[in-house]
């Protein structure tokens, strides 16, 4: 009789369904790089290798790599310290409250291992499989089954230089020219103009404050009419479901599960692009009322985080992307991929003839960091992380409150469905050029406080502008962006995130701006913030 | 009246003529990333950047990064340090005579610049242009206007992420599917295995002992018919001309020449992908009359490197791959095209939609290494890598001339023609297990002594093995190869470097071994040579 492993995460887990259908005929016709099968006799220590064209470690021209590592506990968990009592500048100082002078340890890679598992240079800096370096494998393994538990029985992980670049594998790996992908009706541009250009049309799906929406979804599966629409209906989604960009938007677990089953029931692939899963930051509440302490245990933070598509899926349909984009840093150019054993044999060939493995001296760098760290430590980065971005969110929002008049809509009618919008208002006194021959009384904008993420999309009401509709909403989003600009605040303007080629998305009267909080040094915000009120 | 700047490389050069009509459907189709618009407002110093999606380099959880790099004079230029005396390990001594400690320097770099321009990693770490860091992308412009000396007038600089994603670029932007892309009958796997799947097929161009012969080359294109091909005529040509894969050929100048006339005349972009240009060895002599000291100035050494493509190109049909994998490490992931602006910038874009920048942290490391080095250090470390692998090459045929009774061919009859092919005999004191019943006066294999990169390319005669034509000689090569791989030494198979994908190409009894000096430790080369030597 078999004993059960406790820490066997796949225990009673049902194996992945046969999705082989979905690969596309490239990916179908893509062959083992030969020069793999080599890897076979490598496992005798006295081997004289003389078949792959390796250059000799000596002369790798670093005898080894150092990095200053920040601790795990640079960032405060709760945003506990105390401001200068009564000051002006009380939000300015909590907000840099993040130690002036950075605690370190020194992250030392040799060339070669004092420990036959080490870490070193003679192996992360030679040519190696496109899985990339094992102590990395082993960390995202482990990673992702605690954090992310998937539902199904061996979910594999396999390393990728980038979401954008995961992504592309993706379309490459699933979408044949001539159909189409799901995607939020706002969505990430540069997604889009990967798929395009490859005979792969985005086909939008209709979002709310969760993202998409699961009526809006199955009523486009259900109604799919192959000959009006020009294609088959699409086996694939995208989405951005935690920080959505542009819009902000969370999706929920209950949605998520809506949104699976759909997705079950028409045979679609998942596709979750989620770099911004640990800038969850929770609901906004205003600054009078808002309390500060974080108590919860790192197993709290975790149960406690809006789940990922992977918890839902019994049938091995996510193909989850992730990203130390936004944990560590963008230019490391690393992330993973975790699907089934079969979407990733077939990723990773398609690895094995571009990009092979991401880059040896920032596998390194990241592995060496998160080894130092260890899981506990990477999962207190994270949550101080996440209370950064909480800040800077509850900054922002503060000021649009401070600035303008807020309502929290119950019942909006408009691109936002749900309870959570608000609409801004002129006050009197911050009657500025862009408003001031708006009437007082219409909203402005209206916005969805994000819940995570690093952005605000704000809706802008432009059938209240003077300039309507003499100008339309295209025109005028632009010259009011270009305005916005010229001051010296760059917003993003909003049609370039239309999922629909022309940009045209916009609900009648309306344009946006996404606006980023993640960024901008606080000081300066908050400098240019109470110069402007002193007027 | 313009004054001419001495230092202007391109003046009187012609202007790269239009070539736009080679960029396949999927590169017209693709557009620019709508974000990359924004940075026309981030001159302003002023300005609250608050439109990406930038982490804050605040979070970076590197402080600093830092390598021991090894100085540029690390390895002897000429070889010329006496073995002990009379010694039996007197080659062991003069290959492994390199310093036995490592004499370094200490490359940091820190997250914010102390000057302007200085590497720092809140750039480097960040998202950035797909074009790269600046400082990398000023010396690699600079590096190839004084190596490679284009023959047009401003030639663009792109960085990639490693030869084989350059190339895999190149077919994504140049390539439709049915069409096909001319290659060596004999060339590496991994090219052909990415425009395979891509409906992209290989059309093998035959090769003498300097790679692509011209005159097969003309009578393809000349005698191209489009309906008994099945497929138009090709416009692409993939070709590793320095240290060709498998061969090992170089192409020297004039066959260059003639190779990018025919090109001219036949309409045919020229895709050179020259990992090891800077392994160019010379002509191999045997020990006992070879003279080791190598006294020319770095500049007679740059003009006595065969030159590129580039030097030759006064269309702009060039597009040159080079690579770091070979001059710094393989798992820096990083490279650069060379080529015309047009296509430079199409292959930019689709870059912006996959793999973005290549890794911050390599690029910061390579950079700072290369700026460390500068110019003229770099070449002379690259010099002394040439000699490296000129004592590798040496030593491997020296044991070949030890072991066999090697011939001069001056008209060789098969695959190689030309007056360099030597044909190794069976001497009676080595009469082991896989010869032993070979005639002794037949011819056991032949092999052009490289002049460059990393290979010696055997053909096996085995029309003179015992075994044939009982077995064929796709048996046969296989059987042999899993002999020596099971005897503890591993070569590459003849088969997998086949252009065409049944790996068939052989003549008629003959199959291939490609065997590489570049990484196996020579100390253990040498003492299993002695070992075998002293049965």
């Amino acid at each position: 009789m078999e004993s059960v492993n406790e820490k066997d995460f796949s225990f009673g887990k049902p194996k992945p369904i046969d999705l082989s259908h979905h690969l596309s005929d490239i990916s179908k016709a893509r062959k083992p790089s030969p020069l793999k099968d080599l890897q076979r006799f490598l496992g005798n220590p006295n081997l004289i290798q003389m078949a792959g064209g390796l250059p000799s470690p000596a002369y790798f021209p670093f005898a080894s790599l150092s990095a200053e590592g920040l601790v795990a506990e640079s960032f405060p968990i709760s945003p506990s310290q105390s401001p200068p009592s009564g000051s002006a500048f009380s939000w300015f100082w909590k907000l840099f409250g993040a130690p002036t002078k950075e605690k370190t340890t020194t992250l030392t890679v040799g060339k070669y291992p004092e420990q036959p598992d080490d870490l070193n240079l003679a192996v992360s800096l030679q040519y190696g499989m496109a899985k990339g370096l094992p102590q990395l494998q082993k960390f995202i393994d482990e990673f992702t089954t605690r954090v992310y538990k998937p539902a199904y029985k061996d979910p594999v992980c396999l390393v990728h230089t980038g979401n954008t670049d995961g992504w592309f594998k993706v379309v490459m790996t699933f979408c044949n020219p001539g159909e189409g992908v799901l995607a939020a009706e706002w969505t990430y541009p540069s997604a889009m103009n990967t798929t395009r250009p490859l005979g792969v049309t985005p086909v939008p799906v209709p979002i709310d404050e969760q993202g998409i929406c699961g009526v809006g979804l199955r009523k486009i599966l259900a109604e799919w009419d192959e000959s009006a629409r020009g294609m088959p209906r699409p086996r694939i989604m995208y989405t951005v479901p935690i920080g959505q960009n542009p819009t902000g938007a969370t999706m929920e677990a209950t949605r998520k599960k809506e949104i699976y089953e759909i997705c079950v029931e028409f045979d679609v692939v998942i596709v979750e692009d989620d770099p911004y899963y640990f800038l969850q930051e929770g609901q906004y509440t205003h600054k009078s009322s808002r309390s500060i302490s974080r108590t919860e245990s790192d197993e709290e933070y975790i149960d406690n985080l809006v789940p990922s598509f992977l918890k839902f899926d019994y049938q091995g349909r996510v193909i989850r992307l992730d990203s130390f984009s936004k944990t560590v840093a963008p230019g490391c150019r690393l992330g993973w991929f975790t699907c089934n054993p079969l979407f990733a044999e077939r990723l990773e060939r398609q690895a094995e003839s571009s990009t092979q493995a991401p880059c040896g001296l920032g596998q390194t760098m990241v592995t060496s960091l998160i080894l130092n760290w260890q899981f506990n430590g990477y999962i207190r980065w994270l949550r101080a992380l996440g209370t950064q971005y909480t800040q800077r969110r509850d900054f922002l929002l503060d000021c649009f409150s401070d600035e303008f008049h807020l309502e929290v809509e119950q019942e909006h009618k408009g691109a936002w469905k749900g309870n959570t919008v608000y609409r801004a208002y002129a006050v009197p006194r911050n009657a500025r050029a862009m408003i001031e021959k708006t009437s007082a009384r219409a909203p402005m904008f209206s916005f969805v406080p994000p819940t995570s993420g690093m952005f605000v999309w704000m809706q802008l009401h432009l059938n209240h502008h003077p300039a309507f509709p003499d100008e339309t909403p295209v025109t005028l989003e632009m010259k009011l962006w270009e305005k916005v600009a010229l001051a010296g605040v760059l917003f993003a303007p909003g049609r370039m995130f239309s999922c629909e080629d022309d940009g045209e998305a916009s609900p009648v009267g309306s344009g946006h701006f996404r606006v980023s909080f993640s960024n901008v040094p606080v000081s300066k915000l908050y400098l240019a913030y109470v110069m402007e009120s002193d007027h």
